[in-house]
């Protein structure tokens, strides 16, 4: 044995080692007696705990066998486990998908303003207390403490009227849909608001539902044409509809309401996921909030708020539903570890999630400034909607381009931009053209320098898309 | 302001939260100017840059606003969040379920050898990097690097044959039975081995499907009762049938794989949760491993080998089923976090995993010899099957008893051990009274002490048993 005592490893984990790979290659036989711990240790010139604590290793992980008055023997070691690091495997192929210099995506999220050092310090705080307790299998619904802090926080912030027991935390908004379907069952028909937030709509068809797109007016999802469509659950986005950015109005809200009562199994679907920024007045309550008879299935996120990779969402589920769950479904085990639910309680109760949504608010408020008014040369030939809330907004056209041109025109200087027509189940040919700019992950400086060069194709385009247009 | 110069808080928070508060009560209004930084830092004695770093966070939360030349004023607040620690709600109650002295559990696992250090350590080692990549969504399936390493241990522990790109990691294996369920479909009729796994059983039925129990041999799932069945998916336990632990031979997994390929459509899900622990003998690789026709879906999970919080399990798709998972639903986001599987993965990598096997493996022996050893006194009223493997074994008594007299008798002593009756889904009549052993959660010591009375209050049994029989 060469041993080095200026190693960074530990000389009883070399000891160790050596005799492990010793082992394991056969060198040391089965049923071989080792040297005794005081010979090993004066032959090594090392103190004779040190091979103590080596020998107990080898123990403890059944290398060898402590046979009493006899010594130490080589165990059966073919039935132990013995991983060697592979070659990695060859790196997957990277995911096509073009980077472009400004990429105005609707989904982004400002991760630089991600609270590392609060998620860090939380984090070792929690895997710090030593209790068995955090890695048993926790609540099905998840823990009540966290739910107890989600409560709290859906009261304050959202008027949403709940108790603990009605939250089930799930992870991801995608999981947090599959449990509610098992709830539910499938013999539903799902009104979807059309354009509509095309995650949940694929989930509902991929979940085998039948589905039936919903037109929006001014207002969010007219209910003349929701009661025509034979549909009794209706998924929506109140608060801030996706991604047309629609505040739902209290009357609709209540027509809206009043349409899950006509029938005992209706229920709505209330997405919640959207609704943290607000740029202009208070607030509004959530659709949950107002509803008296046991209607509205309300679903939330902190996924969107904090970050994309932490899988944190939850529903709220109405009384006859929260029954059903209880009885049938609450043996599916949680899908959140406990270590993540007990960071995002703390998160929660200790004022942490206060602040950050309040800096990410003024964050993405000076970009949402920044780009509308940078977009002021563009009010001849465009409306903006959907803005002072979310993290988007919508530059509806009158320069006689199409949306796919207007796409087309930014791409070839290298900005990405999006039309609403991929957020539509239906195409009825008479939409008209409509690009969506998401502004939260990029800086003030970014969005200024892109919309000048989109003021400029953009405002080419009215005089050539124009004359296109006649000739 | 009543600054505190020894206090944790540092003096710019204490500012900060002054101010905060003034604002937030209402005692500063909306446009108020706020006195200068040179001012404020003069009248509270401190230095300028604390008072400037307060108004920073003030900013940044927006609290006030910046006018240049003019200086700081209150913003318009009630847009702002304002979440106040809410009294706890009520504790939850505490679920019903009686504790016992002795709890026989075959779901427990030994928490105390959960390797603390290593985890704490790799997740500080993760979190350490604020690479914004770490919270930015991730791929679908999970982490190419994750994956790597579980192919790289299933091809080395489990004889498993698949590339990372036929995994997809989950939180927990009902999340992957919901996720594989989407791409199987609803039209099928399953096989369960009788007596099943409860909680796949379950979760077949919760998602609708038409199940069907096919009974056991002593070398597993009988292949002609399940040709007769009907069913085209057989979801069997090959390495270690759960409760019974069968291994099932060579012969029985060929003719197994014989029947999928008989018809297109037919598929085997191996569910080989519990093939972590043998004592005896090589591990015996996976049936996936036999598999030339793409007929296996093999379900592994870390939750039960390194613990059941951490929710990670994960399946290899075949395949045909491979494509139509990407052709339909890869857009469905992982429910597990990028941190949970970079730790996993680093955990793998860099041996601690091994290591973990081995002492657990050990740990678990030692309990399971001193189990089989404190049974001995009752050879003559009972056999002992399903020993060698996982952390629970099966007694069969002849003493007359009833299953259900067997757990009172235990209850009575306040040690909990299960019946095999509640692991079958059919009820013939004819079953031979059999209790489960569970020890992964006990010490040496205990199941010393907890045998010794099952030995005395079943021994009785016999004769009183025995009387009660004639009588």
């Amino acid at each position: 044995m060469n041993l080095k005592s200026h190693s960074k490893v530990p000389l009883y984990e070399q000891i160790y080692r050596y005799i492990k790979a010793d082992i394991q290659n056969g060198r040391i036989a089965y049923r071989e007696k080792l040297p005794s711990t005081r010979a090993l240790s004066k032959h090594l010139e090392v103190s004779r705990s040190t091979v103590e604590l080596a020998y107990e290793q080898l123990l403890s992980e059944g290398y060898i066998e402590a046979e009493p008055y006899r010594g130490f023997f080589v165990s059966q070691t073919e039935e132990l486990y013995r991983l060697e690091r592979e070659k990695p495997k060859a790196m997957a192929m990277e995911k096509p998908g073009k980077k472009y210099r400004y990429d105005f995506s609707p989904s982004g999220v400002d991760l630089r303003s991600f609270p590392y050092n609060a998620w860090r310090k939380l984090s070792k705080d929690v895997l710090m207390d030593d209790r068995t307790e955090l890695f048993r299998f926790g609540d099905s619904q998840g823990e009540y403490g966290f739910r107890s802090a989600i409560s709290s926080y859906l009261h304050q912030a959202r008027g949403v009227n709940c108790s603990p027991k009605q939250i089930i935390v799930g992870a991801g908004s995608d999981y947090i849909l599959m449990l509610l379907s098992m709830i539910l069952g499938r013999e539903h028909r799902i009104a979807f608001e059309d354009p509509a937030y095309k995650q949940a709509y694929r989930m509902a068809e991929a979940l085998s539902y039948d589905t039936v797109p919903v037109s929006l007016d001014k207002s969010g999802m007219k209910v003349t044409e929701l009661r025509e469509s034979g549909a009794d659950i209706a998924y929506v986005t109140p608060s801030h509809q996706y991604p047309t950015g629609i505040v739902m109005p209290i009357n609709r809200r209540m027509e809206l309401l009043r349409w899950a009562t006509e029938e005992e199994d209706r229920y709505i679907i209330e997405d919640d996921y959207d609704s943290e920024y607000r740029y202009k007045g208070k607030p509004i309550p959530a659709l949950q909030g107002y509803d008296a008879h046991e209607k509205v299935i309300y679903l939330g996120t902190f996924s969107r708020s904090v970050a994309p990779a932490i899988r944190l969402s939850y529903m709220v589920l109405p009384g006859p539903l929260l029954d059903a769950y209880e009885e049938r479904h609450d043996f599916v085990h949680s899908t959140v570890s406990k270590v993540d639910q007990m960071i995002m309680q703390r998160f929660l109760e200790e004022g942490y999630y206060e602040r950050h949504l309040n800096k990410t608010r003024a964050l993405y408020k000076s970009r949402h400034d920044a780009l509308l008014d940078g977009l002021k040369p563009m009010s001849d030939i465009m409306t903006v909607s959907g803005e002072n809330a979310g993290v988007h907004l919508l530059l509806t056209f009158r320069n006689g381009c199409t949306e796919e041109e207007l796409i087309e025109r930014a791409e070839k200087e290298d900005i990405r931009v999006y039309g609403l027509s991929d957020y539509r189940i239906r195409r009825m040919g008479d939409e008209r053209p409509t690009i969506l700019l998401g502004y939260a992950n990029l800086t003030e400086e970014q969005i200024r320098e892109a919309v000048k060069i989109l003021n400029r194709c953009f405002g080419d385009g009215m005089r050539q898309g124009g004359a296109g247009r006649m000739g």
